[in-house]
């Protein structure tokens, strides 16, 4: 369930006056923008920025950009875009990174459904003129063209680990990001079973047989991978991710386990980005930024719950804690606390 | 351009109503079926598929398939589904043969444009309960298990060259169809240049690295793709299907070969599979049906001058020479051909 809190009776005209009147003039009021934004879905905050755009002849993205600053700014700037339009850009600001956090890529592609993701693809060509999935390189470990093409050549063992590491994130990440799963109902039992099989053939003696690893989690509806995970564990006695922690360094494995939990219980998953991101000395904003943007309007309650029943301090006191100002009161809006 | 000749003038019902009466009592009156459904378009089909079973309270497409039979049969049924449709039932029928046809699977997913093959993996899902890439197997080939996981740890060289064809083939396939390419006009030149680079060191020493043609091929938009392709034939002096012509036994070479003609110049492909299917000694009448309604209201004009310029006899001829009864007078219509 949903978090933010909006009021049975909105106009959009009066919103786009409230915004104008916020940002003209000395200094910019930026309490009145929360108190619009903060309390308006997504439909509701697109038609905020076309009455505005009508209105004033002014982009409100860009204007909004321009008058506020730092964590704030990208927490308004996420939280105004539509929501495929936004996962874009966090798609590309995460590829684009010096130490790019393939980790987005893979929240991204396994928790949202199929039709969000395919909308996601979309926005992406339309924003940035090539596709996600061509972006899909981690140029600071890729190595030179020539390097990956000997060593791919002549199979595994000649890599070093880092680079073969490389080569199947990418790999692995492409295909999530192409996936289209099916997403009904039906599964198939005696595909459980033996791709439980193959899996734990492909991660035992930490092999790590990768291609059969990637090619089933991204092709299998996720109900099909739920059947599939639970087999595993009923047949072995305990879970895939368990199985494929190996070298704390593997990047490879890192990525593979976020997958799995992405596709098999993304609250889960959710929460526990979310107490990274807080645990941590120095609080990860984006981090901390991209949960409650994107899920405010989903199920950032059910994670809320999770939350403090895993950490006993309720989610909105860690992060009134850990952060301050207009951006601790944007988030605290959208995690639906009363002000 | 198109060869269908569709009247301006249609009534849905007066065809509804022609179909029940060539269908009804002994005997089915094939001329009328084919004076009706050969010169309606995809929309006007559907239309008439709908009012059929508004008036009749029957499935004007079961009724077909039991009035119907043969090659005729065949063809009726493949030119009255919907095109996204008709194209899951394709990529069915080849998967699920003896000895699967992944040339249709190829000639799906690189033919069609980004939102067509989209339309198709969404047709498959609703027809089959899982998607077309979690059916993108090559049973008849594609090892046991175990073998499978063995050889591939261990890189190339210990696997007999169909296993390790049987697997690229299915990775292939795979990525190709999960493709949602970028569509716009935008290339990126230094992009061509590198990937150009990237394929010749893949291609050269008969090597053939999978891995990264795969990802180009799946990846990159056709515009770029043909940039790539152009730049590769400057720099080498020889196409890049040329350099992938090896052993002739090697089906993951066809299968790339295919590949590249199908994203580089369809038209030139489709000339090719029709000419191959009249020639061959008994006529392949699963391709020839299939690219005649396929692209009878695409572009079947173009690949008939093309036949015409290559072979010197016009195509509709050659097809009369080689097929009989209904299904030639269907195919004629499709053509274009004056009755």
């Amino acid at each position: 369930m949903a978090t933010i809190d909006v009021p049975e009776q909105v106009s959009v005209l009066a919103d786009a006056e409230a915004l104008r009147k916020a940002c003209k003039g000395w200094g910019t009021d930026e309490k009145a923008i929360i108190s619009v934004l903060g309390h308006r879905n997504a439909v509701q905050r697109k038609q905020i920025r076309l009455a505005y755009e009508d209105l004033y002849q002014e982009d409100l993205i860009k204007r909004l950009e321009s008058e506020l600053s730092g964590d704030f700014e990208k927490a308004v700037y996420r939280w105004i875009l539509d929501p495929a339009d936004r996962d874009a850009v966090l798609a590309n600001v995460a590829i684009k990174k010096l130490s790019p956090d393939h980790h987005v890529i893979v929240e991204i592609s396994c928790t949202r459904s199929p039709e969000e993701l395919l909308a996601v693809r979309r926005a992406y060509q339309a924003r940035y003129k090539h596709s996600l999935e061509e972006d899909d390189l981690r140029p600071s470990e890729i190595a030179p063209t020539s390097i990956d093409i000997t060593t791919s050549n002549r199979g595994g063992q000649s890599d070093s680990g880092g680079l073969r590491s490389s080569r199947h994130i990418k790999e692995l990440l492409v295909a999530l990001v192409s996936a289209f799963r099916y997403d009904g109902e039906e599964i198939n039992t005696r595909v459980a079973n033996s791709e439980a099989k193959i899996l734990h053939e492909a991660v035992k003696d930490k092999e790590f047989n990768h291609e059969e690893i990637i090619r089933i989690l991204s092709t299998r509806s996720k109900m099909q991978l739920m059947a599939t995970f639970n087999r595993y564990r009923d047949d072995h006695g305990t879970t895939i991710t368990k199985n494929l922690e190996g070298d704390s360094g593997d990047e490879f494995l890192k990525t593979l386990r976020a997958t799995i939990r992405c596709l098999n219980d993304p609250k889960k998953y959710f929460e526990k980005v979310l107490r990274n991101s807080i645990r941590r000395v120095g609080t990860d904003e984006d981090a901390l930024t991209r949960v409650i943007v994107t899920r405010a309007e989903k199920d950032l309650k059910d994670i809320k719950e999770l939350y403090y029943k895993r950490n006993s301090v309720p989610l909105d006191q860690a992060v009134a804690k850990d952060t301050s100002g207009d951006y601790k009161a944007l988030l605290l809006t959208l995690l639906g606390k009363e002000d």
